[in-house]
C-alpha cells in the first residue's frame, strides 16, 4: 500500500498545509522538483503545536515507565510498516544509496528501542532517598528526588540523517523517552520522508491514547519557524545538528529569551586523526587507503568526517600520502544531499586549496549526478597550520588537510591549538606508547570520543558512547547526542521534602515498587 | 595561636597584595572599617591565576580518587583547625551570630567531608562498558565512557553564607570534586574571612603535593575582577551565589565567550508556601509563628526566604495572620550582611508597600545595630498579585506578602503564574489531598524542591536535596548546587573507543581496579 504524501504538517492529531509560502523537495542527482508542494508553517502553526505540548507535557510525563517505553517501540514498528516506500522517498530526497538507507532505518528503529529500554530500566530517574532522621539537631527531614522531563523540546531535522538524526531520530527518541513532549522542524531537505515518518509517530500517539500536543511537526525556513519556535515560552529545550552558522543563532535567540533555555546544538568537528610514527611506519598503505574509505563515505557527509591527519614528515607519510592518493584518485563522488551543500562544499574546497602554505594532494573523479562532490585531500605544515585558523574551518564533505608536523611535541602543539572535536583518533602500535600517553590527556580536554587504530566515521547507539564535545562541536559539552546517555540532556531533578507516601511519584515511595536501582542513604541499592 | 590578616591575595602557592585600589571590611553592626586593607587584585593577577588553574587541570584530574578525597578532607581539617578566630571574624566581617556561623562551619566542612565520599565511591564518574562485538555487521568497537572535570572553575563566593557558599563554599568543594581547579573571586564582605578560610585550602594544596594552580583567590569587584574572570579562556565553567542582576552579568559574559562555557547561578526565588484550607482551618495559628520564625531567621538573607503566602480568604487566614502579625511585632530586627543589602532590603519594603492594592499587615521591631532589618508582612489579593509583576520581585531580607485567593483554583493560577523557585511548600493535611494532587504538578514544572508542612529555609547537605530550580531561581534548571549531585556540574563524559588497556584511565579497566558501579552492555554491575 502506498501513502499519498499530501504535503503536509502534522499539528497534535490534525495534518494541516501551512499557509506559508510552498516549497518542493529536490532530487539532488537530478534536479527535478518533487510534487506536491508542501506548505511551510506559520507563526500560528508555531503556537498552536506548541500550546499542546505544554498541555499534554503533565499528563504525558507521567505516563507509567511502561507505557512510554510501548509508544516507543510501537512508533519505531509504524516506521518499520512503512516498507519500501520510506527509503524510496528518502533516497530519491537525499541522493542516499538504498543500503545506506536501510541501515539508517535500523539505527533509527534501533535508537526507539534502545530508549524503551532506558525508559523501563528508570536508571535515568537519578531516583535518590535520604531518610528522616528526628532525632538529629537539626533534625534531617526526609527527601526523595528524582528526575523529572525540562518540557516540550524543539527538535531539528538534520540534513544528513533524513531518519536516525530527523522527525524521530535521536533528538526526539531521547526527548519523548524523558517525558519531554517534542515538537519537529522538519529539514526542508526531505520533507516526504518527513512527512511519512512524522505520521508514523502521530498514528502512534493516537493508539497509545497519549495526548496529542506529545507530537507535533512542522515545515518551514530555520530563520522563520525555527526561530519562532525556539522562541516560544512553551519550549524548554532545543535539540538541533547542522552547521555553526545555525546553531548559533538558536543558541542566541534561546540566550535571549525571558526565561533562557538550553540548546544541545551539535556543529562542527573536523576530527582529527593522529598518526604515530611507528604505527605508520608499519601499515601506512593500509592507514592511508582506510582513511580514504572512511573520508568519502556518505559524500563526506558525516559530523565525524575525517577532516585533518596529522602525521610526522618523513617516509612513512610518504607512503601514506601516496596511498591515500593513489585510493582517492579512484574513488566517484557520489551525490551531496542538497544543492546548497554541494555549492558550499566546492567553494570551501577551492577557497582552502587557495590558502598560503597548502597544497593539493589528490582529487577524486568528478561523479555523474548534478550535486556530486569531488573528493580532495590536501597538505600542509604544522607551521602554516598554528597560524592560520581558516585550515580548521569544517568542509562538510570529502575534504581533509595533511598537516605535516617535525617532532612528536609538534603533535602537542598542534592538538593543544585544536577547537573541541567530536571525535580525537590515534594509530599507534606498543612502541608509540609514550607519545600516546603524551597526546591523550590533550585529547580528553578536546574531545568527546577518542579512538584508536579505527576511524571516526560510525557512530554506535550505545551506553558508552559520547557524540558531543567542546564547543564548536557542541554548544553544550556536558552531555552527548547518540546513545543512552542523551536522555539525561532532557531532565532536571525535584526534590520531595517530607511528602506524605499518597502524594510521593511512584519512583520514590517506600518498598520501591518500580524495582529502580536507587540511591539510599548514599548507597545504591536495589529492592 | 591568632594568623595576622595581610590584606592578601593567594595565587596560587604564593600570598600576594592586588595592586588595584584598597578596600576595607566593613562591620555591618557598628559601620567601623577593619585594618588592614585589602589590594583588589588586577587582570593581569587574573591571568596569573588562571594560567596556574590550567597548568594544573591534567595533573589534579589525574590524581586517585583517594588523593583527592584525602586533600578534601585535609581543607576541611584546616578550616577547623583556624578555630574561634575564623567564627569571630565572620561575625564582625557578616554581622551574623556566633551559633550560626557555628553552625555554617559545620556546614562548609561537612560538605567538603561529602564530596570526599563522592569521590572515593566513584558513582560520579558515569562509568560505562560496552564490549566489541566483532561478530555481529558492521562489527561494534569496545567502547567504555567516563565523566571528566570541565575545566578550571570560577567560583564567587556569596555574601550571606560567608563560610558554607564563599571560599571553601559548596560550589568550590563541587568543583573540585569533580577534578577542577578552582579560582575563588573572594566576596568583598568578608575579605577576612576569605583569607584565613582561603590560606587553609593553600595550606591543604601544598601538604597534598598538589599542582599550585589548584587553588587561587582573587579580591575585587565583580564587575571588573570577576568579569576578567569568567572571559578568561582557561575557565570553563562558574558557580555564583547572588543578586539576579549579577548572575545574569555573568551569564551575558560566558556566552559572549569565543568559546561559551556554562554558568551556574542560583539567583532569585521567593519560595511560595501554599497554605491548604483545612490545614490551616486546623493549624492556623501555628503555622503562622512557625512561617513568621523562618521568614526573620538569618535577618531573611537565606535564598528559601519564605517570599509569598497562598491562602483562600476567610476565618482561618485571618487567625493565620493575626498569630503571623503578633509574632512578627515582637521580633527585633537583626543585624543585615552589608550596608549595600541593608539598603536595598530598606527600599525594596518601601516600594512594596506603594504599590496599589497592598497593604501592610505588621512590621517587626527596628533593631539597635546601623544594618539592622526592619522585618515586614503585606498582603494582597490574587487578582491584584496576577497582574503585577512586580509583586514577584524578590526582596533579599525579611519581606513577604501574603496572597489572599479567592478560590482553590486560584491557587493553581498564581502557581501557574510563577516564575521559576527554589522552593515551593505545602501546608496540608489529609482532607486537603485533592488540592494537593492538583497543584503537585504545577509544583514540579516551577521549583527545584517540594516540602510539605515545613519551611524552606534550611537545606539539607545529602545525596536527595535540590538546591537549584527554573529560571530565574537559577541560570539552569537542570543541576543542583548543595548537595551530592553538585559534582555534576562540572563534568563532562569521554569515550574511549578499542583503546589498549595500558591507556585506559583505572575506571574503565578489566577487572575494575577500583571497584566501582559500572554499566556494563546496558546492566549496572559492581565488580
Amino acid at each position: 500500500m502506498t501513502i499519498t504524501i499530501h504535503g503536509e504538517q502534522l499539528i497534535g492529531s490534525r495534518a494541516v498545509k501551512g499557509g506559508a509560502a510552498p516549497f518542493r523537495a529536490v532530487n539532488p542527482a537530478t534536479g527535478e522538483q518533487f510534487e506536491p508542494a508542501f506548505g511551510a508553517g506559520t507563526v500560528e502553526d508555531v503556537e498552536q503545536a506548541c500550546e499542546l505540548a505544554a498541555a499534554a507535557f503533565d499528563s504525558y510525563r507521567n505516563t507509567s515507565l511502561e507505557a512510554r517505553a510501548a509508544f516507543l517501540e510501537l512508533a519505531a514498528q509504524h516506521i518499520l510498516d512503512l516498507g519500501p516506500q520510506l527509503i524510496e522517498r528518502a533516497m530519491q530526497e537525499s541522493g542516499l544509496p538504498q543500503a545506506r538507507l536501510e541501515g539508517e532505518r535500523g539505527r533509527t528503529v534501533n535508537q526507539l528501542r534502545l530508549f524503551a529500554k532506558v525508559v523501563r530500566d528508570g536508571h535515568f530517574l537519578g531516583a535518590a532517598l535520604d531518610s528522616a532522621l528526628p532525632e538529629r539537631s537539626p533534625p534531617r527531614p526526609d527527601l526523595r528526588l528524582r528526575k523529572i522531563g525540562l518540557g516540550p523540546v524543539a527538535v531539528f531535522g538534520a540534513s544528513n540523517f533524513p531518519l536516525a538524526f530527523s522527525v524521530a531520530g535521536g533528538d526526539t527518541a531521547s526527548a519523548l523517552a524523558a517525558g519531554c513532549p517534542v515538537v519537529v522542524k522538519a529539514h526542508g531537505a526531505h520533507p516526504g520522508t518527513s512527512e511519512l515518518v512524522g505520521k508514523a509517530v502521530q498514528a502512534a500517539v493516537a493508539a497509545c491514547g497519549l495526548p496529542e500536543g506529545v507530537f507535533s511537526m512542522l515545515h518551514g525556513d530555520g530563520r522563520t519557524i525555527g526561530q519562532a519556535l525556539v522562541a516560544h515560552p512553551a519550549i524548554k529545550a532545543v535539540g538541533f545538528t547542522g552547521s555553526r552558522q545555525g546553531g548559533l543563532a538558536l543558541v542566541r535567540t534561546a540566550a535571549a529569551r525571558a526565561e533562557p533555555i538550553p540548546v544541545y546544538a551539535e556543529m562542527s568537528s573536523i576530527n582529527p586523526l593522529f598518526l604515530l610514527p611507528n604505527a605508520l611506519a608499519q601499515k601506512a598503505a593500509q592507514i592511508g587507503t582506510g582513511f580514504i574509505d572512511s573520508l568519502v563515505l556518505g559524500a563526506g557527509q558525516f559530523c565525524t568526517n575525517p577532516g585533518l591527519v596529522i602525521a610526522l614528515e618523513g617516509a612513512a607519510l610518504d607512503n601514506f600520502r601516496a596511498a591515500a592518493a593513489k585510493a582517492l584518485q579512484g574513488k566517484v563522488g557520489s551525490t551531496m544531499l542538497t544543492p546548497g551543500i554541494h555549492a558550499a562544499f566546492t567553494s570551501g574546497v577551492e577557497k582552502l586549496g587557495k590558502e598560503a602554505g597548502v597544497t593539493l594532494v589528490a582529487r577524486g573523479q568528478c561523479g555523474s549526478t548534478v550535486c556530486a562532490g569531488q573528493a580532495a585531500l590536501f597538505e600542509t605544515d604544522a607551521a602554516n597550520f598554528l597560524v592560520n585558523p581558516a585550515l580548521e574551518d569544517e568542509i562538510f564533505g570529502s575534504s581533509s588537510l595533511i598537516v605535516r608536523c617535525a617532532s612528536l611535541d609538534q603533535f602537542v602543539e598542534v592538538a593543544e591549538h585544536l577547537d573541541g572535536q567530536l571525535t580525537a583518533t590515534l594509530f599507534l602500535n606498543e612502541a608509540d606508547r609514550d607519545a600516546a600517553q603524551a597526546l591523550l590527556p590533550v585529547l580528553e580536554r578536546k574531545a568527546g570520543r577518542i579512538l584508536v587504530n579505527g576511524y571516526p566515521t560510525g557512530v554506535e547507539v550505545s551506553h558508552a558512547m559520547v557524540h558531543g564535545g567542546p564547543f564548536p562541536a557542541t554548544s553544550d559539552s556536558r552531555s552527548t547526542s547518540v546513545g543512552a546517555g542523551a536522555i539525561d540532556r532532557f531532565l532536571r531533578p525535584v526534590s520531595y521534602q517530607d511528602l506524605p507516601s499518597g502524594l510521593l511519584p511512584e519512583a520514590l515511595q517506600e518498598g520501591n515498587p518500580l524495582g529502580l536501582h536507587r540511591i539510599r542513604n548514599g548507597e545504591l541499592v536495589k529492592a
